[in-house]
């Protein structure tokens, strides 16, 4: 039987120390991390980046299928990647949770273990948090700053017309992911089967343990590539493409046939009746990055086979189009996931 | 008849438009705010401070008795509250909700203009957030930061043998309100009949709107003083007091007769047969300042009407005394909220 410790045992700031007895600060910013008041990080001429993300059990993620380990390292790589779409390195997180008294200190750890694995793997401190107790439920707020050499930050609005649109990655995985873990969610439900999730432990891996595109970023820097906009493709490919049309007052073509997917992804959505390219174009939560460059960069991107240049930026800000396999136009729609819906 | 617009009407990113319409950013320090995926912060020399807190429906506020513009307000106080007791300047905020269908955009609205109150006047940029649903409840997440001239912040472990302990303002108010408040939402539920809040508007103002001593990090600077050690008492004075002393590895000495505490208070303390000396030790959310300094100080700290002197610190890190009005000694233990138990 596995051990089961009461958080009430700890109360608040046993608990604090309880987990966060093993965290070493990594970056020689950090000057004071958790257990004070506030988190001070030194800063010499350098911008910080600052973002935010409340990941709501029930609505963001489902404990029936997700380990909280995966659900710790998550919630750090969700936001981590909105610093990395800002082409900023990210350097300290803070993490506060509301938990209700189902979960146990054990519980806790895993979900920790998760965080710090996150943290470790990308080099960022956790300074700071808030520990309290939800209604229902499990609630996560974490905050990522990062930082970026003055004015290197790039931002959604400087898409400009003929630059090329690229994005990292393949797309439409993790919402396969979702698909089949939900599907085998429903039949353990009505007839408490065990899940066959069919070996696919590409797309389920892409929704349970996503990445950040710390590679992309690098290569950047290393190969002197400033795009002129970007964002993180957390909602879907078509609403992130059409905020950043909107944000640069510009109009963009995409081509159905250079959309990155994963052989897999392709595969299994077939199977299940699914078109790939809806599910590249309207899947969420891949985490890849979505941006323009101009085209003088052309080659360099296109020497990285971890990119795809998926179409071009148009001066036509009302038109945004999407050209099929066989050469018919259709207007660009989102239809991202919406948590307010 | 109210009006009442449905916020799935706007959507996510209509409602975070509609939201932060009329944000105007105020430092010069804030490059990117609301409206990419991140903020970016400039920095010249300074030192970057960070906190978070997470503010749960039926755990930390009551909607029968807190008004949502109010609510809006201390959400912002409570964490900008953190930033002073570091001797810091809050600069900005992120600010992340979760509601439920129950909520308008008209109710957000009213939440959304105290927090933009209690930016405007504690000079404040909201530079983010995020807007989810929740399964059961609101659910407030803020993170703040701010600067600090380097090493100028103040931290709970630096308190020294002999320095004396102060705090600012006076104690047991904000608990004192809730207790009345408590007190007319059960006579509502039990007879239906209306609030009686007996004038009591300066201890109910104390739970509902409270402020942050942005004047006491002022006098510092202008008298040139540097408390060794500092929090905001928000868990109580007692339970703020213990976690210096364990930090500073000191032991303290505090009055009964020194402990600052208003005349509404008091009154109202003995009329519901409460102690008000108990009110001022445990009672918690004053969000007044805790605060250790070197002797040398005690002319600049007295001729302040606004502190108190209410003890000193001793060497043995193991004897927490307080000393009651009659003289006896009792071992000073906190009975603070404590949100896990």
């Amino acid at each position: 039987m596995q051990e089961r410790t009461e958080i009430s045992t700890l109360g608040e700031f046993g608990l604090i120390d309880h987990l966060t007895k093993n965290n070493e600060t990594k970056n020689s910013s950090t000057i004071v991390s958790v257990g004070d008041d506030a988190a001070v990080i030194d800063h010499y001429g350098r911008q910080t980046v600052i973002t935010t993300d409340l990941l709501v059990e029930g609505i963001h993620f489902d404990l029936m299928y997700t380990p909280l380990k995966h659900l710790g390292y998550k919630s750090v790589i969700v936001n981590i990647s909105d610093i990395y779409a800002m082409n900023a390195t990210p350097t300290q997180i803070v993490i506060s949770i509301a938990i209700s008294n189902k979960f146990s200190v054990e519980a806790l750890d895993e979900f920790y273990e998760g965080v710090y694995a996150a943290c470790n793997r990308y080099n960022v401190d956790l300074v700071g948090g808030d520990t309290t107790t939800s209604q229902k439920g499990f609630i996560i707020s974490v905050t990522a700053i990062g930082e970026v050499a003055p004015d290197k930050y790039v931002k959604r609005d400087g898409a400009k017309v003929n630059d090329l649109i690229c994005v990292s990655g393949d797309l439409g995985g993790a919402f396969l992911g979702l698909t089949i873990l939900e599907r085998e969610k429903k039949i353990f439900e009505e007839t408490g089967a065990q899940p066959d999730l069919e070996n696919q432990a590409y797309i389920v891996g892409r929704l349970l343990k996503p990445e950040a595109r710390k590679d992309v970023i690098e290569y950047f820097a290393e190969h002197n590539i400033v795009p002129t906009s970007m964002m993180d493709i957390s909602d879907g490919l078509s609403s992130e493409m059409l905020h950043i049309c909107k944000q640069s007052n510009v109009g963009c073509v995409l081509y159905e046939d250079k959309l990155p997917l994963n052989e897999d992804s392709k595969e299994f959505a077939y199977k299940l009746e699914l078109d790939p390219t809806a599910c590249a174009l309207s899947g969420g939560e891949d985490y890849e990055l979505l941006f323009t460059i101009n085209q003088a960069d052309h080659e360099k991107i296109e020497k990285n086979n971890g990119f795809s240049i998926i179409g071009y930026i148009t001066e036509a800000a009302n038109e945004k189009t999407f050209i099929t396999r066989g050469g018919n136009k259709h207007p660009l729609i989102a239809q991202g996931w919406n948590p307010l819906k």
